[in-house]
Formats: C-alpha cells, sequence, structure tokens
C-alpha cells in the first residue's frame, strides 16, 4: 500500500522563555533578564483576560510531555512519527502564550512599541536555537530564521546569508511595515535578491493585525477598557493582514524582478485566493475606466494570479471547503500543515482531521497538497525523506473515498 | 407593460470649486480662497500624474451639458428622465476630479493632515448646497450630508439634526478612523442613537484607503518618487476598506443595541459580502479553540449575516455576477445605482448595462433591486413617485431573459 510524504508546512518550536539566555549575546543578558520578568508577568494577565484558563488546563491534560515537543527533540520526533509528518518547516511560539523568543521576535513580529537592537538580539537567539535543533535532525526539519527586515536592509541581509550558513531554508519577516514603506518598495530589493540568489522561502505567518484600533492599547492590561468584541474583529480581520503583502509585492513588480522568489503564506487559510486574485486580475485588465488612473501594469508581463501560481504557497491546516476549490487555489500552492503544538492546530487528532479534510482527492492532489508542494518549496532531501515515509507515512487507504 | 421603480443609490452631485464660496461662512471665506487656488492647482497636477487627460476629454466629449448636471438641476432632471432613474441618493463629488467640496470635505473625507474647523466649513457649505438642491426635487432627491463625525460627536450630532431639519435623510461618515477610535468604541454611541432616532441612513462610500502606504506620499506631486504599481494596489485594497466598518460595528454590537440604525456601503461592489459574512459568522460559532480567546458574542443575540441582513445594505453598480449571485447576497440588501456623472458608472449607458446585469430576473428580484431596497431605506414617498415611474421607468420587456 502507498505511503505519502507528509511535510507539515507550519509547524512551531521554541525554548522556554527563561532558557532563551544563553542564546542571547552576553552584553543583552542584563536586559533580557529585566525583560523576562515582565514578559512572564503579562503572559499571565493576558492569559488571565483572554486564553481562558480552564480551557488551556484542559487540552493539555494528558499531552504533558508531547507538548514538551516545543523544544525537546526526543518528544518532537514522537510526536511526528505518530501524526504521520516527516518533515516540519518550524515557525517560533512552540506554544503560543509560554515559548516565544526575547524582546518580540516571535510570530507576532511587529515594529510598534520595539527596540531595534534589542529585538534583533532576540531575533539572532532564537535563530541560534533553532538552527541547533534542526540540527538534531537536519534531513526532517527547516527551520525558519526570525528576520526583522524592516529596520535595517543590510542587516537583515546579512542574517539571511548567516541562516542560510547554518542550514535554514527560510526566513520570517513582518507582516506589518509599521512606519516603514511597504513591501512594494524599491528598498526591499536587495533582500528579495539575496533570497532568491541563496533560495530562501519568505515566510509571512498569521498573527499580527490592527491590534490598538480594535483593543484601544495592545497588549492590554486588566482594568483597561478593552472594547468590546475587539476580539471578533482581530479574529476577521487577521487573516487579510497576513495575505496583504501579496498585493504589494504583485503590483509593485517584486515577482516580475525576482521571478524565482518564494513566498509562503502561513496559517492564513486559502480560500481567499480565487476571490483575491480575481480582484487583482480584474484591475490588470485596465478596462478604459481605469486607464485614466494612469499606467500600474505595463511593468508587469503576467496577470497577478500567474504570480501567485508561480511565487507563492499557502500553508497550514486545509480544510474540506478548500480541498474541494484545490483547482481555484492552486494544486500546487497548498502545503497541508499541523500546526503543532497550538491547540487550534490538528494534533492530537492529526490523523482524522487530515482523512476528513483530504479524503477521497486523486492520488496526486494528495500527494502535492500532504507534501511535495513543501518539498519542492523548502527544498528537502526526497531521498533522505523516503526511508521514514516508509515507516510512518499514513498509508493510502485512510483517504479513500467514503461509501 | 410593468414600469420599475428606479432609484439610483449612487448618484454624486457638487459645485465647480469656486461657486461653494457663498455657502461658506464668512469668517472662512479668506481661508477659502487661498485653499481654492491650491486645490486647482493641485488638481491639475494630480490630473496630469493619474487621469489620463485623454480620455478624460474623450469620455466628455459630446456630454458637455449633460455633465453639468452634477451642479445644473434641469441638466440633471433631462439625464434622470432618459435613464429611466426616478429618484437618486446624491453624495458630494460631482465629477470626481472637478466638484469637490472645500477644504476636503468630499468623498475621500479623511481626518488625514486635515484642519478639523475648516474641514467643518466645507462639509456645511456643501450640506447647505445639497439641501437647496434636494428641494428643487424634494420627492426626486435624496441628499446625502457630509459629516466629519470623527472630530468632535456632538458637533457630528448637531449637523445630524440640521440635516434632518433640512429634509436630507441620510449622511456620510469617514471611511477610516485615522488616529481615532474604531467605530465599535462606544464614543459613537450618540451617534448612532440619534441616526436611528431621525431615520437618518449613514453611508460609508468607497474612495480612501492607506494610500500614503501606496504612493509614499498623498496627494503625490510631480517629481515625488511614486512607488510602481502603486494605483494597482489602491484599487484593489479600496473595497476591503469601504467594507471594513461593517466588522466594527457588527462585533462590537453596534446593531444590537441600534437595532434600527441603517448603514449603506456604496460604491464597494456586493461580490465579496458571502466570503466575509461567512468568515464573521464561522467566528461567531466559537469553536472550542476559539474560546480561549475569551468571550467576544455574549454581547450579541443573532449572528453576523443576520446583522448584515437587517441593517446594512449595499449600494451602486451591480455586475451580472452579483446579480446571480443576489441570493447569498441577501435580495433585500442589493440597490442598483448609476454613480452619474462619474466616469467608471453605468451612464450615459445606463439602460443597456442594467439590463446586461439584471436580465432575465424574477420581476420581484428586479423590483427590490431597481428600486424598492433603496425607497424604503432612504424614505423615499412611494405615491409621489408613482407618476414619475410612470412616464420614464425602464419597461418589464427590457429586462426579458435572451432566447
Amino acid at each position: 500500500m502507498k505511503r505519502f510524504l507528509v511535510i507539515s508546512s507550519d509547524g512551531h518550536a521554541g525554548l522556554l522563555p527563561g532558557e532563551y539566555r544563553p542564546y542571547v549575546e552576553a552584553k543583552y543578558r542584563d536586559a533580557f533578564d529585566e525583560a523576562l520578568k515582565l514578559q512572564i508577568a503579562q503572559t499571565k494577565e493576558t492569559e488571565k483576560m483572554f486564553l481562558v484558563d480552564e480551557i488551556n488546563q484542559k487540552w493539555r491534560k494528558g499531552h504533558e510531555y508531547e507538548l514538551t515537543g516545543a523544544w525537546d527533540h526526543d518528544a518532537r520526533m514522537k510526536v511526528c512519527d505518530e501524526d504521520g509528518i516527516a518533515a516540519e518547516i518550524l515557525f517560533p511560539d512552540g506554544i503560543t502564550e509560554m515559548n516565544t523568543p526575547p524582546f518580540g521576535a516571535g510570530i507576532g513580529l511587529s515594529t510598534r512599541g520595539a527596540d531595534p537592537e534589542l529585538q534583533w538580539a532576540g531575533a539572532r537567539a532564537h535563530n541560534r536555537w533553532i538552527s541547533e535543533f534542526c540540527q538534531m535532525a537536519p534531513e526532517r526539519r527547516c527551520g525558519v530564521a526570525v528576520v526583522p527586515a524592516l529596520w535595517d536592509i543590510d542587516e537583515a541581509i546579512k542574517e539571511v546569508k548567516w541562516a542560510r550558513q547554518q542550514g535554514l531554508r527560510s526566513i520570517m519577516i513582518p507582516v506589518q511595515w509599521g512606519q516603514f514603506p511597504a513591501y512594494h518598495n524599491p528598498r526591499y530589493d536587495p533582500l528579495w535578491a539575496v533570497c532568491e540568489d541563496l533560495e530562501m522561502v519568505v515566510n509571512y505567518h498569521s498573527g499580527p493585525a490592527d491590534q490598538e484600533d480594535y483593543f484601544g492599547v495592545w497588549p492590554p492590561k486588566p482594568g483597561d477598557d478593552v472594547t468590546r468584541g475587539a476580539m471578533g474583529i482581530y479574529v476577521s480581520e487577521v487573516l487579510w493582514f497576513v495575505a496583504r503583502p501579496l498585493t504589494f509585492l504583485i503590483w509593485g513588480g517584486v515577482f516580475e524582478q525576482f521571478p524565482r522568489l518564494k513566498v509562503s503564506i502561513t496559517e492564513g487559510m486559502a480560500d481567499w485566493v480565487p476571490h483575491h486574485m480575481a480582484i487583482l486580475d480584474r484591475h490588470f485588465e485596465h478596462s478604459p475606466t481605469e486607464q485614466k488612473l494612469g499606467d500600474y501594469i505595463s511593468h508587469l508581463t503576467m496577470k497577478p494570479s500567474d504570480y501567485f501560481r508561480r511565487n507563492v504557497r499557502v500553508g497550514s491546516m486545509v480544510t474540506r471547503a478548500e480541498a474541494e476549490d484545490r483547482d481555484r487555489i492552486g494544486i500546487k500552492n497548498i502545503m497541508w500543515g499541523s500546526d503543532y503544538p497550538h491547540p487550534e492546530g490538528s494534533w492530537p487528532k492529526t490523523g482524522t482531521k487530515m482523512e476528513a479534510a483530504l479524503r477521497g482527492l486523486p492520488e496526486g492532489d494528495l500527494e502535492n497538497i500532504l507534501g511535495r508542494n513543501a518539498l519542492e518549496w523548502y527544498g528537502f532531501d526526497e531521498e533522505k525523506l523516503a526511508s521514514i515515509v516508509d515507516c510512518i507515512g499514513p498509508t493510502s487507504d485512510r483517504f479513500a473515498a467514503l461509501d
């Protein structure tokens, strides 16, 4: 029976906050110690406010060991093997509210209230650790280097090169540009150039949105006047924000200028792709009415959705509706992911959820979505993964159509 | 043969810039004269940059008289009669680049670089004029008062009351809140309360977006380094921004608290409605995973799409695809509009475009989309319009299905 190669395009790994200390450059350790106290206190407060404690405790119960896979090699191998996952892309923030890199260098990466030098120190600390963690199973792990790219492009480029030398094959940059020029601006061209040359995938991971607009202040503290329904607005807009950079990259001609650049949108779902690309394509037709707005298309040689097909892949859990809409989204553009060890991910019911979403799809489509698309995108070695797949890969009978 | 009542939910009217002078309070006339020079110079520059002059000239050729309908009663009556339009909702900015109210009080209404006192003076000047213009055909015109609501809620409420006394039945407020709290904030409750009480429809009209992010500076001047493709980004995002306030109003419980409040989204298309409402409804289900984010739903008694159905209508041109998707969008939520005299509107081919979009729909659906929905929403008097419809309303044979 055939076994499928499964690569999770959305995994998270990170140390418990205090454990990052040895990875932080010595000169930042005093600042680290100070920030740590604040971070722990704030995490607890936020948890009280939003992350209803009982729910988390209940969810964690009985999985205490498996959750240490956020930072523990053996625990992670056990979970991946049980889930049939041969390889993973590893983002920061092992367990959302506990394992984030220091100085705001996690998946919420933003310039808001951040100190550039410290944020870089936090990012480098995580990058040092994640490259060690990947080296413990290099054929099965593709670490994502955190690159706070907005402050200084030269520094970002230096980090990309360093990360590549450590064997990392992907970077994560801020979803929102804050006070800096947006991603269509030529100031970022040297960054795209080096990522294209070194085949470093550029990731945008879901998380940041206009939190201040929703909550008034962010992060809120007990006693703050958090506006009613704010979290509903956040969850309703956050996926728009993670896909937003594409609009800038496409119209800015970034994919025209850097045709081999690879961009991933992670944990942003995929159901928006057909509608959003239809909007962009419609404007690319540049009707007589739109011609009065001047020329904004002649620097592009393909229509927006063609750049999407070539230069962009979307990763994380796949819904049944998305699987059914795979041809319009792009069968090469969808990469399944488990989001382990986040509670909103498929684990600890990965098998069931994966089957429910993908059951009945043709074998070739399953191959692409489950592993091949991520394999190509992130440059894993298929041969090295083959023997692992033979042992742990989910068998094709599990995806047979019901009835 | 049946004739349909047609109400354009999206018309524009405005004076040539200099003509607003007598409508501006005396104490602001020096400022007006200063600003006028700048405005005209800037319009010309922007036109050179974006509004390709030949296209506009070509489009206007042969329609010189009809275009004066932006401010001339007789010309407007002629156009409406020829288009079969019995009544109209009248927004500012008669001809996009020429007839905008002073001091930035047009459809681009924004706090960006604005002087609150002057913007109010500009808004009031336009409101005085539009109420006069409506009084020339009160049964056929519903003017929209410009209300720069963000600066001061009490002042906004005063203007709403004044406008209602003048016979205006709708206001337009900024699409973006800039440095102010967003529209879910309780500071706006007194404004919603008065709009609900006085049955004043609150309009958001398409136009504003994150222009500085696209262009670097806005408005750009010749010689500015306008980033490549910026206009493509603008046209791709502008419709998201005009619908955005709904997300805040719904989750903020505004429609729960003010069940009779009426909100229109104008020239924002309608094709996004099913997908966007599905996102909101999905989060309203508040899955166990989302419960860890705390309670953001218990202040609502209906699901988000139910508030949309009850409290929101979308207006302007209707595409064939939207007409076919009318049941998912909501047959009571779509209001056809011509956007006259804007070049992106249906005029001067209103008949042809209207038929192409709506042909073959059941009579009841046509009635709703073409006129009844706007009639109810904006409080027109059906009896007074009946004799006009008898003369000019498009006949049902024009909407017969082809073959």
